[in-house]
């Protein structure tokens, strides 16, 4: 179990009324004990308690080491285990859930009476999941780097004739050969007009001269995500080609500027908003600036108009605005970025200059 | 709609003793409406009660089509879409629930009091999906061909010095090539002792003289799941490969033989478990004969020594015996079959016979 983290869901906990919670979600339970289990349909959960006494209740299926560092409750297919898990449970409190804990095991426990209510409880899991520690820092800095290598290594086999599909697979490819342990998310290519459709998935559009080529993908190292965009030329850029391009660039590097303890989340978006709004294509930033990030691609918390959060050290959140003109271009540019104590750090170190591939 | 799977539905309902459900499950609306939607983490739900007054209830965000045959109840992310939903629902009678349905709908629905209590009833519908009516037959007979001939097309690329991983790309690429929409799961590939452990990972061993070549796969066709395995062998097989492969044939050919409406299934494991074990090799045969399939690769229904059901018309299965013998070899043969009205249907028509790739 990591401890500190352990105890920031306490507190978060406590914040919410809260004594005890039951936490089915398996990245969070990673986030808590840095061990993966992908339980399909079986149960798996860890209790945890102000009262100090954690349990974490896994079928004898899984091979899970010896020093989890809480104790093992453990079952087979056949064993009556949400019984068990009604036995751990202070009765007399209520017991906070999971937002998406299945019905499956829901309901049983409540017709146990294994808890005086049921709350969900999310939350506090996810506030704590948005401070980034020095260990989870460290890796998705190495997961940044390795998607700032790959990007690079994709660069010769931007050619004329490519297909989206290709250079997906061949970034997939790059991704394995760095040592990744796998994707944040199926990598999106996207040619020409297809840039501009936010519902695109990379097809057989073949690249071809004065296509702009948007690439959004991401890896994972040790469970870590990445992720980050480019927009490139292929041959030659137009006039609005470029104006829209260094729009881009401008509320994406306005906005990263701006990064730095306490400041609402809300006003970052507004930064890139208004540099994009001033040119006129305020229309066409059609999505929020950015999301957080973590053992999951998308996590709690967002950057956008509706955001309630200040920035606090250890967040790490994508600044990624856009400008899409339907039938015609799509220009995005993403980083990730880490708020540090004094200001913030930016994970992904490639070019941002406006680059036409020969 | 599709009316006959909707009435299968509110048949097994009745059975269960309830006359209305809530289907959260985007795989089991899709099944019941034809319309596939990935709601994320937004409220998607199809209501089906034995009055008749159906809903369908999906966010503005989402396009459907107007020809739905469900009324639809669009709600925005703001609008109050919880109650909708209780107003919609008989609060008089209990509501059948899906085993998945996330503990953020269920617990607001409750404290709402939508209905006068919560079941888990999605054995009304996993009963339902069971039995394949004569389109999704089709459907499945079609993914089964593309399967088929993807192995067929695959053949040539298995030479001295390819790697697990290059030939499961490969694969991908030769269903995409073919038309298949996607994957029914990540293909498996395996070379010589690696075909021998039941979590093996293609990965970057590469094949060599005498290694057997383990591929389990399948694609999807309009969303209905293929899955077959092959075994070959590479350049020479000895007299221990030859007895084993002979034997896991022999237990694939007869089960399929015995299928037919009627037949308990564990039977059918019963005559593939006991021509492997009437050579000593019982122990070998670590898993289940077989398993349910449609729109997703595993579906409810299993065709082991606990199962209870009988073969009935339209049930489609695996059928796929192997023997393991742990850093050494690994054999598994696989087909589907559909249970007809006197026997069975075959779904892959892929030679079984023992193969050396020279």
């Amino acid at each position: 179990m990591k401890q500190n983290r352990v105890n920031a869901v306490l507190r978060h906990l406590e914040q919410l009324g809260l004594s005890q919670m039951l936490i089915t979600d398996p990245i969070s339970i990673f986030y808590l004990t840095g061990r993966m289990i992908h339980p399909l349909e079986r149960f798996y959960g860890l209790y945890l308690s102000r009262r100090g006494d954690h349990r974490i209740f896994i079928n004898q299926l899984e091979s899970v080491p010896e020093d989890l560092g809480v104790e093992k409750v453990r079952f087979s297919d056949t064993d009556p285990y949400l019984d068990l898990v009604a036995e751990t449970v202070d009765h007399r409190e209520p017991l906070g859930v999971d937002k998406n804990m299945a019905a499956r095991f829901l309901l049983p426990l409540m017709e146990r009476s294994a808890a005086s209510g049921f709350v969900l409880s999310s939350l506090a899991v996810d506030r704590a999941r948005a401070v980034k520690d020095e260990d989870e820092q460290a890796l998705m800095r190495r997961a940044s780097q390795l998607n700032d290598a790959a990007l690079e290594q994709l660069r010769p086999w931007i050619q004329e004739g490519v297909s989206e599909v290709d250079l997906a697979e061949r970034l997939k490819g790059i991704y394995r050969e760095l040592g990744a342990d796998g994707l944040s998310f199926p990598p999106l290519v996207a040619f020409g007009r297809n840039a501009a459709d936010g519902h695109h998935w990379p097809n057989d559009t073949r690249l071809k001269p004065g296509d702009c080529v948007l690439i959004d993908a991401g890896c994972t190292y040790q469970g870590y995500c990445s992720d980050m965009t480019r927009t490139y030329f292929y041959r030659s850029v137009t006039p609005q080609q470029r104006q829209v391009y260094e729009l881009v660039r401008l509320a994406n590097e306005r906005a990263e500027q701006a990064v730095r303890p306490g400041i609402p989340l809300r006003e970052l978006d507004k930064i890139a908003r208004d540099t994009i709004a001033s040119a006129g294509f305020g229309p066409c930033f059609t999505h929020r600036l950015g999301h957080f990030i973590g053992v999951e691609d998308h996590e709690f918390g967002d950057v956008s108009a509706a955001a309630e959060d200040l920035a606090e050290p250890g967040n790490i959140f994508s600044i990624e605005p856009g400008i899409y003109l339907e039938g015609c271009l799509g220009v995005r540019i993403e980083d990730l970025v880490l708020v540090t104590e004094d200001g913030c750090e930016i994970l992904n170190r490639l070019p941002k200059e406006l680059e036409i591939i020969a």
